[in-house]
């Protein structure tokens, strides 16, 4: 099974980016697929109106990436829609894909009705669906990292697979497109010779393969029983 | 009636306030009031972090004001509280009043499931609602101004009073109130002598003692049915 080479705009919007080590890590982890540009805004990059829509162009998924803050996105990134995107120009990002990579502090069991923060993540980001709307983009579902400073090692590289799942797949994502895009990586991978990388993601592999033959017998054994039942 | 003083500060944040004559409307109308304050924001007020978290002691009730762009509050609005009130700072605002005075180019019926924007401005605004809910601030309803370009010089008038109360009366507002109210900013307006400011409240003031009248009258005849219903 041949999996596409998506090209993915990660739009990063963080007031102090080079302190972020959730930022830091996940622009580490972008930096192993080619077809991802990394884009991270600043006063710089924000007035560079030309280049910033030919970025849009290009790619075909675009990923607006920050910490909650304030429960919203940070001010940088409705800066630069503003700057870069007119609001009477509607059409031209028609049908690319917009996803939402959104670091928290905390749970996001926090965020829902009776949760100490009331409301709930997709409450708090829909400006960024109203955005969609207006704009034609197909928004997939948005991608939580909690407390990323708490994590274990094991749960940061099952980060690492996910958030790259995430800026390459196709959505939705299914069992057999995850395998067959660990098979590609890890080919790449060899060939690159990087070989704590390898390890990792040969681990993810594994684990992915026993889910799917876990899976398997589950579901024979569902049949096993509707069989009896008629 | 004694109507209280209140003490409110409106945070203004817009892109290019000079420009927008909303703005410039409901900051006139803003000087109209001694116990408003008005803060605009922008890259000198921005980092004024003593004096701004001084207006926000010192004043009981808070509004930010702004259009609404790309769904959201504009970014200065944000990266003003990122930079104004620490996240980890819970307790210093408790008990004060926000308020949301937000302007929309479209009617607010747009802004509903299945309307053109999709999503309510409840849900766009939600942000805010959780900073409330987070620094213990009584969320009041927003205040919304819809397509002022449009608007007759009548419907400015109205406008110019609600907002004015909406500054002003402590919430929910009721009749009483909006008399005493009338009253007070009736007798203040006179001796400034301002003559077509005083035409306008007198119509206001006569529009709601009718609309006073005509409810006691109402409510007159749903008690003579009441009682001859039993």
């Amino acid at each position: 099974m041949e999996v596409a080479n998506l090209k993915t705009l990660v739009v990063v919007a963080h007031p102090k980016i080079k302190e972020s080590s959730t930022q830091q890590f996940l622009k580490e982890t972008a930096k192993i697929s080619e077809s991802v540009t990394w884009l991270e805004l600043n006063d710089v990059t924000l007035s560079e109106i030309t280049r910033n829509r030919t970025l849009l162009h290009e790619n075909q998924r675009i990923i607006f990436q920050f910490p909650l803050l304030w429960y919203s996105a940070p001010g940088i990134l409705f800066e630069w829609l503003r700057i870069t995107i007119q609001q009477d120009d509607e059409t031209w990002l028609k049908c690319k894909e917009l996803g939402i990579v959104v670091n928290i502090g905390q749970s996001e069991k926090s965020y829902r009705l009776g949760g100490s923060e009331k409301y709930s993540l997709s409450s708090l980001l829909s400006p960024l669906g109203a955005l969609a709307n207006r704009l034609g983009l197909t928004l997939i579902p948005y991608f939580v990292i909690e407390k990323f400073a708490y994590q274990t090692e094991t749960a940061k590289k099952k980060l690492l697979i996910a958030y790259l799942q995430y800026l390459q797949l196709n959505q939705p994502i299914n069992f057999k497109e995850r395998q067959a895009w660990a098979i590609k990586f890890l080919k790449e991978l060899t060939v690159n010779e990087n070989n704590s990388m390898i390890r990792l993601v040969l681990d993810n592999f594994v684990e992915q393969a026993d889910r799917l033959s876990e899976l398997k017998t589950e579901i024979d054994l569902i049949k096993k029983v509707d069989d009896n039942d008629y």
